[in-house]
């Protein structure tokens, strides 16, 4: 098989997992936070410099690359690897979270989804089959079935209809898909609706993927209500197989979700706060555009070591994001995926040394304590 | 004294010469071409990366420095090499160019120029002593005098007073100027009148700067004319001193006036074209993000052997710049001043070996013939 997964360690108290996911392009300790690089390009980042932060998988979408350059260009390249000269591993999603996203300019019907580009209005058609296909023809390691991510607050019917038909489409998915070094995984749906979940869950794993997405959380809804649907779902899972929480990555989500058994995670926000001048800490947030750090001349964040705090001060940060310049939202989004990276890494260990549950708590008692203290 | 320059060789033929520019940040081997690093940062590249490419020496500029984030704010971060982490050599301009170029928001008289933010409209005063104070603060290896940079085209009597007034506060530059670790640079002026542009020369050269600045110059005349100007000026440059011509840097402009003595250029003209995604080469010209490239999937430039062109595809770059993402400025960027620090070198070497002249003639038969073959 493409995509195997080796869980090497549960943990006694709580439900984290660390393993290795073993993919055509390298295995990858998990738990596993994977960097966005939405158009074929993590924003702002060479692949040498998430290599040096130590990213081993990173995803790409499908919506995006469909549209502009086109999967066939991509696969007349040699696929999306080779495109953009990264080797080790690439998720991609179906497009269907875009595509969904896009509202008043689209149309769901059983046989697909018909929709309008964010480009330049053109009317396009995406159905589980060409979801695959396109994947396919992208040649990433893992692809996505096309899911539909339900909004929230939605009712309980129209949940019912939704995840009857994302499984049907998820079967579909497993029909259409041919190739063998790519692996295809199924997605949870079921809105904040327990019962719908488990049953989500259930039909899904009696079709038997490889590995195990989970969609349509962290959508709005309370925190609670979103680790009250893992607990539902996750132990329905089997547990020789990955499962990744689609679209979390902020620290507190993610400890929380890997307490509760969760693999894989993919996120936006790190690449997109540091664009916007802030960053991450082992505590918290820190705004480095705010006013308070124009002579601030400590590193971004003390005790980190990577590049951009080894090299330079909040002050010059600061200052080059206030005058728009690119170097600043390299070194913001430098030290935001490097955190996110290291602090899986210190979750890992932590699992695989039995002092999980120590971590956990330490994390909660640190963490947003920083937002106060300027 | 700071800076000192060493001739190693003049070309039998033409003006050509190759030296070693000393400074406290290294020597920089000449004829030398500065990459532009406006805001304490060449526009989408690292220190690093600026290193690997062989860039020696940069330049920044006063004005924006000043402006933001203030140069008493770089001097406490313990200097510009230091805030920018850049431990090569730098030159400052004096903000001259920048405040002759508001046009109405600037009024000169002889004490200085009151000028307008463009950032903020804030009014501010600078005059040849406070520019001179804001390189000190900066501290770099080589600050320039304070200078009008006359438009074109401009009539006589406009020159004669405008030049006679540069003169004026070349003088006062230097009285003001105490720094031991950095050189100031006068800026020879004139316009487009050969006799004033000597005038101009003989004047500055009287006053002994360890270096000359050639200003006013590629400001919207012919080529010829700036060939002229030149051709009249440099003969009366001491030979054991640089000649800088400010704010040049496309090939040939280059190599006609390293033909007749020059030896540093800056521009922003490489920068700031590949952010438009266009892309030097050895040839002239190729707009990478046009259609033809899309399907392109040869390197930038065939044989060069950049980072960016070791690595990726024109189809890439173009598909990155088409989507706005910031890779694809990284990597135009990154080849265009690559060609030009290499293109730096090749001059350098052919005039060390005696085969200047024929690099010159095989130039200028090449030159510009590839905007003709897409």
């Amino acid at each position: 098989m493409a995509v195997t997964f080796t869980l090497l360690k549960e943990c006694s108290v709580t439900g984290a997992r660390a393993g290795i996911l073993h993919t055509p392009h390298g295995d990858i300790p998990t738990p596993v936070f994977m960097p966005v690089g939405t158009q074929a390009t993590v924003k702002a980042m060479s692949p040498e410099e998430l290599k040096e932060i130590g990213a081993g998988i990173i995803l790409s979408n499908t919506y995006h690359l469909y549209l502009r350059p086109g999967h066939e260009l991509i696969h007349e390249a040699g696929g999306l690897h080779r495109f953009m000269n990264w080797d080790r591993a690439i998720l991609t999603d179906s497009g269907g979270f875009q595509v969904f996203s896009l509202g008043a300019l689209r149309k769901i019907e059983e046989k697909g989804v018909t929709f309008r580009s964010h480009l330049d209005g053109s009317e396009h058609f995406l159905s589980p089959e060409k979801a695959v296909e396109i994947q396919e023809a992208l040649g990433s390691d893992i692809a996505m079935v096309l899911d539909e991510c339900a909004p929230y607050p939605a009712e309980r019917s129209y949940i019912e209809d939704s995840l009857a038909r994302t499984t049907r489409w998820a079967e579909r998915c497993l029909q259409a898909h041919k190739s063998s070094k790519q692996a295809l995984f199924g997605i949870v749906q079921g809105g904040m609706y327990a019962d719908l979940r488990k049953e989500s869950a259930l039909q899904l794993v009696a079709l038997d993927f490889p590995g195990y997405g989970i969609g349509g959380l962290s959508v709005g809804e309370p925190a609670e209500l979103m680790y009250d649907m893992l607990d539902e779902t996750l132990p329905l899972l089997p547990t020789n197989k990955p499962r990744y929480l689609m679209g979390v990555g902020t620290a507190d989500y993610i400890i929380e979700s890997v307490k509760r058994g969760i693999d894989m995670f993919d996120c936006v926000l790190p690449t997109r706060i540091a664009r916007n001048g802030t960053i991450m800490t082992r505590d918290g947030y820190l705004t480095v555009r705010n006013a308070p750090y124009a002579r601030d001349f400590n590193p971004l964040e003390e005790g980190c070591n990577c590049y951009a705090c080894r090299n330079y001060t909040r002050a010059y940060v600061r200052h080059l994001i206030k005058a728009n310049e690119i170097f600043g939202l390299r070194l913001t989004t430098y030290h935001n995926l490097f955190v996110l990276v290291h602090f899986m890494a210190r979750i890992r260990e932590s699992i695989l040394n039995g002092t999980f549950p120590e971590l956990y708590e330490d994390f909660i008692a640190r963490f947003g304590q920083q937002k106060e203290e300027k």
